[in-house]
């Protein structure tokens, strides 16, 4: 594999870590940071996650690969630009929703450059101070809509993903954003809401977390990240995400039900029916 | 310390690991294991987590402190008879409710040797096979109505939670179990929940599960809980599960009106709201 020159849009938790992986697997011969915010910028180069920092314009003119590593809102508004400046460059994105990015280029002369993907990593920090070395590792990534990427923009980003210890999948933007609703999606939502219904209670009682043990912090350990990054991901997934969201409701009424009629038939088959994710989960 | 004969009234995720930490500690000169199902008592031996199994009758008169480590309706079950029975033992429940166990031998001349204590260790997992060596160390038990225990009996129940590593608190029951709705029962419940909310998505769509990652296993590890320890806790601790339960369904609800009105703002809000959990864990 030909070592490219790379530019990262957005070098924090995601853009970051990815800049170690390419650079320790060989895979960059040169790293190009680009971010909006000027202190991140600085962090990435203090931090070497990049070799040099350039404005969006500069960095596609000096690359082969382009990659973005920012929220998806963003995403939307400076995909349809930066086609309009490459010529032969492969761009990537690689986040959490993925119908919208394809739709806003979709009928865009280069179409087949860009390649829509969802490495499926990440941690609830942000920034580049959160970039960690080996993430991505043994994880899967979701390629979207792989027919509409050139055969060999497609092939490159393929070897790359490899190359950094990823697996593939490849499915449809709408599928991807179904089924991210239900294993990703509601599981922020649920830990902000957990976090927020605690903290609400703590107002009244500041001794409420003299206790909070291992389970609690697994359960809203999510609740830490980034609400530049959700809110547009939640927006952009709106309908999935409220069919999930619903049916979530649903399901915690049911529990509330059974406890206020003290039905504990009934609760201990709704606890049962739940064991049945260690099917899924080890 | 002397060393005790220490009878452990079931023998499953925590009475197994607590059999461990005792006997390493030497905090035990006997181990003697009690429990209703034959298959974990065989099971106990044959992991070495007991020295020898009992009826409990025996094990009580064998025994100079007898751990109740059972489902909190089977602690108030066993517990008056156990306290008929006792002369000078020691009688320790480890449920993770108190106002109950408590309350049934409120007015029992033998009251002062039973103490009520709730370690806040534990796993997803049960029965002995899941009992861990290292369990409890570094994490916080609570011991409830400390002044209705004899003073020998809190000093010896204190002093063998601290050479197990814990570090002690003391709270009334009713703020106890309050609490203990709030950073424990409640991650149970969401948990619970959002398992049964994939799985019944699963059932049209069997593929959901490809792209699980870390997030979605951290809020729904708890799922594979067992039924027959948790219905029992939701029904004891009703009221208190009840408000915070409705509290959690009002969150929820926050987060599906923000997203139907496509409300960014109110969206944003609520998950900066949500990282001041940041306060609490790291």
């Amino acid at each position: 594999m030909e070592r490219k020159r790379i530019a990262i849009v957005g070098v924090g938790l995601i853009g970051g870590s990815l800049a170690i992986q390419l650079h320790e697997k060989k895979i960059s011969s040169r790293l190009i940071g680009v971010d909006a915010n000027a202190d991140h910028a600085q962090q990435a180069i203090d931090l070497e996650l990049v070799d040099e920092v350039m404005n969006l314009g500069d960095a596609i003119a000096a690359s082969d690969v382009i990659v973005l590593a920012i929220p998806v809102d963003k995403v939307v508004a400076i995909l349809p630009p930066i086609m309009d400046k490459i010529e032969m460059q492969v761009v990537i994105d690689l986040g959490s929703t993925k119908s919208q990015s394809i739709e806003c280029i979709k009928n865009h002369p280069k179409r087949g450059r860009f390649v829509a993907t969802h490495p499926m990593w990440g941690t609830e920090y942000s920034g580049p101070g959160a970039a960690v070395r080996g993430a991505f590792e043994n994880k899967a990534v979701i390629i979207c809509n792989p027919e509409e990427s050139d055969a060999d923009a497609l092939m490159w980003v393929k070897g790359m993903y490899k190359k950094i210890g990823m697996h593939l999948l490849e499915m449809e933007a709408k599928a991807h954003d179904l089924h991210a609703a239900y294993v990703s999606h509601i599981s922020h939502i649920t830990s902000f809401a957990l976090a927020n219904t605690v903290l609400q209670k703590e107002k009244e009682d500041n001794a409420i977390f003299e206790l909070a043990s291992a389970g609690f912090e697994s359960t809203v350990r999510l609740a830490k990240s980034n609400p530049a990054m959700w809110v547009p991901i939640f927006m952009q997934n709106k309908e999935n995400v409220l069919d999930v969201l619903k049916e979530h409701i649903a399901q915690l009424t049911r529990f509330k039900e059974s406890i206020e009629k003290e039905d504990n038939e009934y609760l201990m088959r709704l606890i049962e029916e739940a064991n049945k994710i260690r099917r899924i989960i080890k």
